[in-house]
């Protein structure tokens, strides 16, 4: 069993930074509220799977707050350890470490799910997946799941059509309320400024090749763009690559644009996007990182069984091909905002974990009626947060009238 | 019967205008030479209600080309008669005239649906609504139909709801390929542009109105604020405003905007969108167009029933309010690109009139078997024309290789 | 000796669109007011070398209006002829044809100076450099000269270091007022709107090669860019190019983009800038237009002497190289936002335009008592013309402290 | 006598970092080659007061590897301490300590001149202001200095004014390869990011106020702008007001920005520009940082009189003021790229420093001859930096021809 001990001081640092965030929160504070002064989760033993830095502590807290059993996992590389004493500190069971090897973290996760939680929320259906390989039992109990990222989105489905998904599944990422937001100017500015941060460059004048033009691709070319970078972008999607070339960028496969190419974004998801092949065709000293995904994504097998590498700078470690040619590989591959930065920004992460806060309140509710399968979030939960939002910001929608509802019904 | 003879010289102007956007619409050409080798749409009658300039023209002489008995209508703000002369000249039957009256417009219209077509291409469902109302027997033996835009979309859906929707159509409007480029690009940039080149002012400094944020509207909000403009959105829906709010827009309702406002772009394509309340509230001098739409969101019978108007510039005229201030009216109120400009640029055309192309296409094909309903444009229409416009401009997709297959389909 | 008639049609139809530009041009007016209850223009000789369309009317008639008797000349690429009637009609002298040629458009400045202007206003230093040339006693009682253009300005310096020029000359291009905004967002962006306007192209997606990165091709690239091209700059000087590859656009020589452009804006304002050698190595169906400067900045002998061109839409020229290889020549390359537009914004030109009647204003105080040289416009008259457009705006400056000039003076 | 002693550790830590951005600083490797292999500042005393962090350090290096003896010096809030315990390693005399108080800095400075520099180096022109008061004999044997920045060379020309600057002194930072590209790109875009860091916010929807809009503040509000901010610029020259209106900006005074400003970056280089009554009239919560210049253009002294701080975070102090309204101040107030992240990117360093590399080198050969004064940096100098760096980016410069340079200088 992992200890739940805590050091005063690191524990004293993670709730300043939670303490800062919450300021900026507004969406999740309501929530709250609402919820703390019902009985709907309260008791529930909730499961959280997130990036274990403050805005997630932020959410574990409201939702203890309300009355539930909360318990964190996160795989070592999205932990940041004073939040992990912070939480424990305030009593709550987190399962993480950020020295963990991958089979620990595994080891991690099972002990998490020891903790039997009815409602988890997953990022990257990694530990929704775990629980159906070796924790039928508990899935047959479970009211439900939420699904946090693209990259999880795409296994449910295929889970789903194969006839494998037992549970009902919030698929939070497919809200506009989040991809719209946390995917293009969370991710997006955050990947791009993270890797910035890093190495201390500038874009202007450079050329950055973004793998993959989904809404975190958009939104790491929007941002490099903007920070006046010549951007490339490689997409299978055809309709894709067609926006892509219309926002302004220049589009091709891989292997065209790697002559050219100074600094590379995976941001598509799936595993080996990028080859070996690809990173012998790039030039000396490439920066290679990855944007909303991970270091799947990545030839990771081949750079490490190198066995040419050093660390040159923080979360920078240099990769020397056979050719002689460097790979400058950012935070070990890791999703570049979480593991070398603050992942996103707190206002965009108040909208993404409001989503949360409201599935599990959904679950909690209706889980038990709800068909296994991928359910979207509701029109009137978006719609209640963004006016919030919009309220938080000094904003307000267009008053509806009888006369417009009437336009917009009739033929 | 409407005479369907020409004048030499119109045509001939009008042909050079056709030969013009012919150089730029590859992908009809494409589609085009599929059909014309096929007997797919041989001897089939086409109707065409789009706007009716150059690259319509285009279209129409593609389908004729390829076998079909093709005819034409579009409402009076929607003519280039030289356009019209040369289409007749080419043998083909036209009911426009760019001197009608709505009432006169309706006639054509009617006189049009006597040629009994299989297929329509609709704009705004105006003749689809038509066609149910007054023409029963034809819609019973129609093949189906596609439509363009969002507005038409909306009452087709609604006939759909209330089960009075005969004959299968499909949704162009609706299709990535169109609300992306068109709405975004086309209809966005062509608007400010026409605006702009009517008035001969600019729009750095200048505070704009975007009423609506959807496809058109956020077009027309990127290119004014690429322009200098400062964009106000006022928007019903909260999410679209959280995310006009996030495009660096200022959001409001019509009335906190109108006493900054000096330029109004309707762009919902609903009807009485803007009031006369909204119009009293608003600065002295205000520009009014609409983009996207048509005069049908503006209080036109308000504007018409003060009795002080005057032209003051080619499509221009200044109405006077009850106050004392002044309304600059762009293009009698109808859609601003094509009413007062050339409409989409013709790249962006070739986009949307080869979904129509191929839209007939499939309804020539399948339209007898599907359902009375609103069906999409499928995934392999939109990546066929992507791929085409993609090689069109020197780029091209990432290849698919069977591991990415296999990492993208399995949990 | 040319009639000073004119056509009520066309004196009227200029008068709309003089009344029209008026109302956007307040800080001409404020200047006007200043004048007339003045006697610092009362019965001087004013000739007015600009481009002839309604914002330069309106200058003239504010002159006229303050006592001073104006003359006007403009060569036929920017002349607008209901504009000459309407001018005509007020009474003033005009010297402008648009059906001119070369050798005729001489003898109308020949005539233009033979009303003897104490006082001028030049575009491009032509009028001043024939002065010089042909009518050395003229030039020998001129109160001084203002000059509009970069263009101008180059040939100026080049006679004042030859010892060549005889009176003084008020450099209106480089005043901040000027070239801030009339280089880089009037001709930048009536420039790429009238290339669109006059092809019906859209450049997103397209590559722009700009010849040239001063303020005024500075101002293209940055609106073809806002509008989604793809930006290829040329320029001599080594500085302006990192500028240009910091602002995000690609940089390289002519002759490297040829193979890669699709559009060409020439803004050098430099004979010759772009040869026959250079359009040889472009695209088929290369579209080609100059910006702020002339057709003297392309091969024009070289494309007249093909013998190979038509007219394939209006202002559009097809010329078919010896390869085969077609280029598409806009306006006849003249400057095209005055040849195939309105000109600038008018906006823009109540500023330069204001500029203009301070300098004259200045040399009718002044002239007499200035060196022969070049002379910039004073501090004063440029924060006074900024303060009355920002007024214009609802905007305004910062408000200065003793606190503040101190903490500037002191060391 | 301050200790020149250093710890391995730290040491190894600067040499790394040192390391990294030696491999981005192409152009001043060039010129370290081309003094090395000279003799033109060997045995000659430099001194550097420049922000103390890798990038400078490279620049020590250089001149150490070309022969020169060079010391170096920096206020406490511009020491990176791991790079002063390098430059010790390699011999060089360093005089600052990141725990100074101001009067230790001038302690230090006061040493640092007893080295009895021949050429100095400065930022802000406060080592050439001490000199001046306190070491006048120093001065008298000086061969000139060089100034870094826009807040140096306004006191330095007001000591020129005043008939007191007693040497040459060349102005690095009026060179156009100066302020268009370090001001602009590098300081703009890392004064935002460095902002952003530090408090994990985002800008999207946000209002942000910029006072100042010369080169500094223009790119803090491209930089800002172009992440989502509605930027409202606060700027006393009604012409740079014009230029932000333009750019898309609000432009009004501080007190009209102040109810809607929620973040404020002080870019005027003026002592006082924001006051105490400022402050009072803007949100709770405002964060106010500087970019640019330094906290003295704060109300710093009201700020810490109030007795009621606390630090919130990592770089904020949040301080309550009279009203209950707090204001976060970030890095106290201090250059935030500088005292929370690492200055400018490295390639903007590469320009600014290969500046003053080619300053050094102008002064040692020709500064005895110089007039005291302000002098510029040449053109050849900025053409040959300019063609490095392009060189270094894959780009290139139009070629000069006979052709064009005599079209460039006739008339």
């Amino acid at each position: 069993m992992i200890s739940q001990g805590y050091d005063h001081v690191l524990a004293s640092s993670g709730q300043q930074k939670i303490e800062w965030v919450r300021r900026s929160m507004p969406i999740l504070a309501s929530i709250e509220a609402r919820l703390t002064s019902s009985t709907t989760i309260k008791g529930r033993r909730v499961g959280i799977c997130l990036v274990l830095e403050p805005k997630t502590a932020n959410l574990v807290l409201a939702l203890r707050n309300a009355g539930s059993d909360v318990s964190v996992w996160a795989p070592a590389d999205c932990v940041q350890t004073d939040v992990v004493h912070a939480l424990r500190a305030e009593g709550i069971q987190v399962f993480a470490d950020e020295q963990a090897t991958d089979a620990q973290d595994m080891e991690l996760a099972r002990a998490f799910l020891e903790t039997r939680p009815h409602i988890l929320v997953d990022d990257g259906a990694r530990i929704i997946r775990l629980a159906h390989r070796e924790f039928p039992e508990l899935v047959k109990n479970m009211m439900g799941a939420a699904e946090e990222t693209t990259s999880g989105v795409r296994p449910l489905r295929a889970m789903f059509n194969a006839g494998e998904l037992r549970i009902p599944v919030i698929n939070v990422n497919d809200s506009r309320l989040k991809y719209l937001f946390d995917n293009v100017y969370g991710t997006g500015q955050s990947c791009v400024m993270a890797m910035l941060d890093v190495t201390n460059l500038q874009l202007a004048g450079r050329h950055v090749l973004v793998i993959g033009y989904g809404w975190v691709g958009s939104g790491v070319a929007r941002h490099a763009s903007a920070l006046g970078a010549k951007v490339i972008v490689a997409e299978l999607d055809p309709v894709k690559c067609l926006q892509a070339l219309h926002d302004g960028h220049k589009v091709c496969s891989i292997m065209e644009a790697a002559s050219s190419t100074e600094v590379v974004f995976a941001s598509t998801g799936i595993e080996g996007a990028l080859s070996a092949a690809h990173l012998e065709a790039m030039n000396d000293q490439v920066v290679l990182c990855t944007a909303g995904g991970g270091n799947y994504e990545l030839p990771m097998a081949f750079l490490r069984g190198l066995g040419r590498s050093k660390a040159v700078r923080n979360h920078v470690v240099e990769y020397t091909l056979p050719s002689g040619k460097r790979v400058l590989l950012i935070a070990d591959g890791h999703c570049v905002n979480c593991s070398a930065g603050e992942g996103n920004p707190i206002e965009v992460m108040d909208l993404s974990l409001s989503l949360q806060a409201c599935a599990i309140e959904e679950l909690a509710l209706n889980g038990s009626n709800m068909a296994a399968g991928i359910h979207p979030i509701s029109d009137t939960i978006e719609n209640a947060i963004a006016t919030t939002r919009l309220a938080a910001s000094g904003a307000s929608s267009e008053p509806m009238t009888p006369q417009l509802t009437q336009a917009m019904t009739q033929w």
